[in-house]
């Protein structure tokens, strides 16, 4: 097996974030559940726009936002996913190669519009998100860059993929042809009601072709339809490494032979929690990939989930590798 | 004379910001004049874009920002300013009238985009600007809407209207339409090299057309070609009220019978300049048309200013009705 060429490369919907305030009587009026992560087409996306109030626009999506997390660590990285040759296509693949990861998914030139997905940021910082997938359901097996997988060390899947049909079997192609390579598979939950939504499958996915698993309490409880201690034996027989992130609460290290505990960082003010959990992804693969102990991973992941949660967007705002050395 | 409909309309370029990280070293490769407005072609647009780092979209324009921090603050308010039928100018309207901002103006149908401005953040929090005025250099007197003009209290006016050829027709036409039914004009300086580029025309203005300035000290020394202690007189008999920023060092206000210091207000980290002259006007303005005394108008423009600095972008992150109540 040859030395991978690159770190990390994600597959995940391309999605450009529309944030904005929102009270919770906003959230209740439009029928959301707060914290979550609804469909929707682009009509609503539209009325939902009209009744927003100002808004940010950035690039986003998972499996984006732990990409562009890892890139801005230093790491080489890649990314697979789909925009559409407009306006948002267009800022979501500058922000991603501008941050240095490879992008050779090509932009689709009919269909709907690029993806995108309206945060409403309560005063808690609780984000609830409404997503429009337009053009990044078009992702297909054939975007699947084989190379591009088996020169990466780890290939990063996340949950929402399961959303659109296509991305679903552009999924585990990916797995395949990564562990054909030899090399690891990472699956992020994504979202509980995601994981409701295709929880055998899930199960059978983390058994048969997950090695480092990313989620929630919320999510392992829902997967196993228990409660995080009861599920705990049954992640650890699954899969290589569970990373359980648990809010202000930190994160729980699940390995076969270890289990850490790690505290959150701390941070002057919650802002907006967009991309806690893909950044805390970042962190941990960063460490991964440079091969340091479980511990030391939980750690950058803990800083990197700080940074983003110390303003709007799922993106960082500081370089990471320098944000991480000031603070270590 | 009737009482005015609303407070304050403001008239500017209507553009959309691209906001990103840069390092000193990025500005003196690409020849930008830190802290400046620079205007560039739309090809000189492009190339910069490509160059930059991962970035955050949100509406600007001086004026733009200043009517949606009044509108935050509560006041009731219009806006003029030209975009384009495209994406960004989707943005733009969106932005100003969700935020509660009557704004007519048609959006251009042919013709170049809508205007957007790049901004480079250096780590020191001080922004560079590069303006492509697109569509909102379209502005003709034709979108001066009298009735709104006459029914607000102040029409407030941006400098950097001076560049495009038809605005600034337009813009004279407001003021007189504004002073024909007895109303205030208010005027903002923009920027040091603006006032350089039209030095004569602004003295006129100012000794003609100008009832409130704003500036900050560089603009006022560059607009009488002297140092602010010895310009102030010409100040004060040329205007009634002259709001006048320097930084950290807070605002010196300057009427014909009153001078006052005001201090900054405290800022836990300064993230972003970019808006800091522009959301101190709305803080003054505010006071200004609920007929506050100067030091009180001060005190309000210290803390607009103090929450616009304190993230990126030039739109209030926090509703300023909050923010200023909180922190009274």
């Amino acid at each position: 097996m040859q030395t991978p060429e690159i770190d990390v490369v994600g597959i995940g919907n391309a999605i450009v974030d529309i944030i904005a305030h929102a009270d919770d009587s906003f959230l209740t009026a439009h029928g959301m559940q707060k914290g979550g992560m609804t469909l929707i087409d682009e009509a609503k996306a539209e009325a939902l726009y009209a009744a927003m109030g100002p808004a940010v626009q950035l690039s986003g999506g998972s499996a984006g936002n732990t990409i562009a997390g890892l890139a801005s660590l230093g790491a080489s990285t890649g990314y697979i996913g789909k925009v559409k040759e407009d306006a948002l296509g267009q800022i979501f693949r500058h922000d991603i190669s501008s941050a240095g990861v490879r992008f050779p998914t090509e932009a689709a030139r009919e269909g709907p519009a690029t993806a995108r997905c309206l945060i409403f940021v309560t005063p808690d910082a609780q984000r609830t998100m409404n997503t429009f997938l337009g053009a990044s359901a078009l992702l297909s097996p054939a975007d699947v860059d084989d190379d591009l997988i088996r020169s990466a060390g780890i290939t990063y899947l996340e949950g929402y993929l399961y959303d659109p049909p296509y991305a679903k079997a552009a999924f585990h192609r990916a797995a395949e042809i990564a562990h054909g390579a030899g090399r690891k598979v990472a699956l992020s939950l994504s979202d509980r009601f995601c994981v409701e939504r295709y929880r055998s499958e899930f199960r059978n996915l983390a058994e048969l072709h997950v090695d480092y698993l990313f989620a929630n309490e919320s999510e392992i409880e829902a997967l196993f339809e228990t409660d995080l201690e009861s599920a705990l034996p049954r992640v650890v027989s699954a899969v290589e490494i569970a990373a359980i992130t648990r809010g202000a609460n930190g994160s729980l290290i699940a390995a076969k032979s270890e289990r850490l505990d790690i505290a959150a960082a701390p941070v002057e003010r919650v802002v907006d929690t967009t991309g806690a959990g893909d950044l805390y992804a970042a962190g941990f693969l960063f460490g991964l990939a440079r091969g340091r102990a479980l511990a030391e991973c939980g750690r950058l992941a803990s800083l990197t989930a700080a940074e983003i949660i110390s303003h709007y967007g799922g993106r960082p705002e500081t370089p990471l590798n320098e944000y991480v050395r000031v603070r270590s």
